[in-house]
């Protein structure tokens, strides 16, 4: 019984979709029969309120979040902001102050201008949990705590850790997954995404939203995302991350350095290409292709999908990009500076009222490397400027401007 | 600097008073110091809404109150109705469902009439936690929550032996502490009355009102009364215990039964007088006076307290005390009751009519027994009375009545 908006595929076709790039789905008889009655169906994904800026990492979870929309379905991208404007209760963390309510309104826009690059807006509801956390009470919460365990929660991977290794755990930290569990209940998800790590929240989903009397939602688990470095998980403190507003150049020399295994679980996990089409690309570089075009041709979707083509086109070459000394790129950035009073004007100052350099230790510096070229021959720390000069001036790898003296 | 209401009494005479009776002040010079304000304190005890029905058990704790009131400090009589109302919420126990405010407020009146033959109404204030509970909100309990950690929780002696055996202890059951002990920041307590098994809980209450910036409160435990049996604690569901509204002859008989070396602890505990009489009294009982002396000494202290003068002295006698087999009491209760159309009464009808058994079943049984006494002398259970009769009828230990036929 499918209902007319629904593209027609079989449900198999769909499972076999939904299944790539996932961890775990629980359970698919569950999904089976929630895509069995054809109506649209509610599929969540939380986000942190503290974090507005996406990165390449989040975007699998998001990749699938879409899928789901092109099968005709219901994204709520919900936000927990309840709790992100209670802070760190417990006071140990002074890099937790609680977010004002116009904090979470403003990263909610953010947000959306992000993700709204990947996700169909007519097909997404954008929710905060404290929608209904704010009036939720604490005899209902008490209520939902009576549902769980004390030895169960100690199960959960990190808590066990911790509680056998006598780090503190504060009692509110139980109460966080109750919460997730519940906005189920509030927002009735019929599936749930997160990473990985979140399986025991999902699954907590499932165990409220069986007391609250509905029918327990799908948790789906997406991998982790590996970072850069091809070891670590790919994340903002670690440094090996590529953001979603990251500028084409930087999005395309920091594809550029991964090693070349990792391009291939990028693939899999970033790219929208068919599974066939990128196991013909893989041949192509077993038989001798270079590593670095199948990394340029994933750039170059990615590009297009986080700006637009001629962006893609114009990234390796952009002023993002790390320069090779000497090379002079398109598109570089100009700039007037003003001859001293003196009639003249050396290169460490210059250097400094170009916004090459942020200040004298800085332009010492980068001379003492000799990593300033001049119309791309490197440039001799003595020399002068006068009126009308026109160069382009390189500081180090990244820093470059055609600069005029006026 | 003493308040003039303040009787004129030392600090260190308060304190010598203070400690009778008790188990555990923590801490004492807290306790000096907030005596030393001379400002009247506020005396929190909390108690289960869901049994008013006091028994000397609690009056070990009760009769500590009294003693600050009249130092001239504020009771502050707490019904902890939020939880009761809430009943539980892990479903396990079908005997604990939740109270509605109806049944709170009924309860309420009935702990009121109890503790007043010992409070001074005056210096008693009644509250509800419900009050502040209804309106904190989610964030404030997940702050609250955040200032205790699952560690030390689990220290609670009934939390680590259950943990410790794989008993299950629902996530609700950390959050009650914290209310209790929130409950004194809410009220801002000076210091809080409990049992020795109340101590975990008492000293939430410090933790806390540190928290919210408060003088922590002074914790005092009170140790728990034996039952009759002189072993086990006085409790409702072992039976061995003497309530507060029992009837006098009740209270008379059960004080009677207590073994004889536990009569000194409900001196010690129960009694006002002061432990030089006590001791003098021992003394008498050493040298050879009846132990049962001693008791009916404390049996007419209490009845009095808890009835009146009269009724102390009557108990011995009354119709609630047991009766022994064709003993004919003083003060037996008067009932009529009618002859049958057919002109005649047959002895089971009679004791049924009499309310001296529920049933004809119970008749049966107490005639079987031959426990029926017609004017003091085993009965014939084939008597028959015509109208005009009138005889003290006795049907078991405990029922007798003068009944006449009309």
């Amino acid at each position: 019984m499918a209902s007319q908006d629904l593209p027609e595929q079989t449900l198999e076709q769909m499972l076999a979709e939904i299944r790539r790039g996932t961890d775990e789905i629980i359970l698919e008889e569950d999904l089976r029969r929630k895509l069995q009655t054809g109506r649209p169906l509610r599929i969540k994904a939380g986000f942190d309120p503290t974090a507005p800026d996406l990165h390449f990492g989040h975007t699998v979870l998001i990749n699938k979040l879409r899928q789901f929309q092109d099968m005709g379905h219901q994204v709520v991208f919900l936000i927990g902001d309840f709790t992100g404007m209670i802070g760190d209760p417990s006071g140990k963390s002074a890099t937790r102050p609680p977010l004002t309510r116009e904090q979470v309104k403003a990263n909610a826009e953010t947000y959306k201008e992000q993700v709204f690059k990947i996700l169909d807006p007519a097909k997404t509801e954008v929710r905060f949990n404290s929608e209904w956390m704010d009036v939720l009470g604490v005899a209902e919460m008490i209520k939902l705590a009576g549902q769980y365990t004390v030895a169960r929660m100690l199960e959960r991977d990190d808590f066990d850790k911790r509680y056998k290794s006598n780090q503190p755990i504060a009692i509110h930290e139980f109460l966080y997954p109750l919460i997730q569990g519940y906005d189920s209940v509030a927002l009735e998800a019929d599936v749930e995404f997160g990473g990985t790590d979140q399986k025991f929240n999902l699954l907590m989903g499932r165990t409220l939203q069986k007391h609250y009397g509905q029918v327990p939602q799908v948790c789906i688990t997406v991998p982790i995302l590996e970072g850069l470095d091809g070891v670590q998980k790919m994340s903002k403190s670690l440094g090996n991350y590529i953001g979603v507003t990251d500028a084409p150049g930087e999005m395309f020399r920091k594809l550029l350095s991964v090693p070349d295994e990792l391009v291939w679980r990028y693939f899999e996990l970033l790219s929208l290409r068919s599974l066939e089409e990128v196991a013909a690309l893989r041949a192509q570089v077993d038989a001798g292709m270079s590593p670095q075009e199948a990394k340029k041709q994933l750039a170059q979707e990615l590009i297009t999908r986080f700006h637009d083509a001629a962006a893609a086109e114009a990234a390796p070459r952009s002023a993002g990009n790390q320069i090779g000394l000497g090379d002079i790129p398109e598109n570089v950035p100009e700039v007037e500076v003003p001859l001293g009073e003196d009639g003249e004007l050396l290169l460490p100052q210059l250097l400094r009222l170009a916004g090459l350099v942020k200040n004298g230790a800085a332009a010492r510096d980068v001379l003492d490397r000799g990593a300033v070229y001049i119309d791309g021959a490197q440039a001799d720390r003595g020399h002068r400027f006068a009126r009308g000069d026109e160069h382009v001036i390189q500081a180090g790898k990244k820093k470059i401007a055609r600069v005029r003296v006026v």
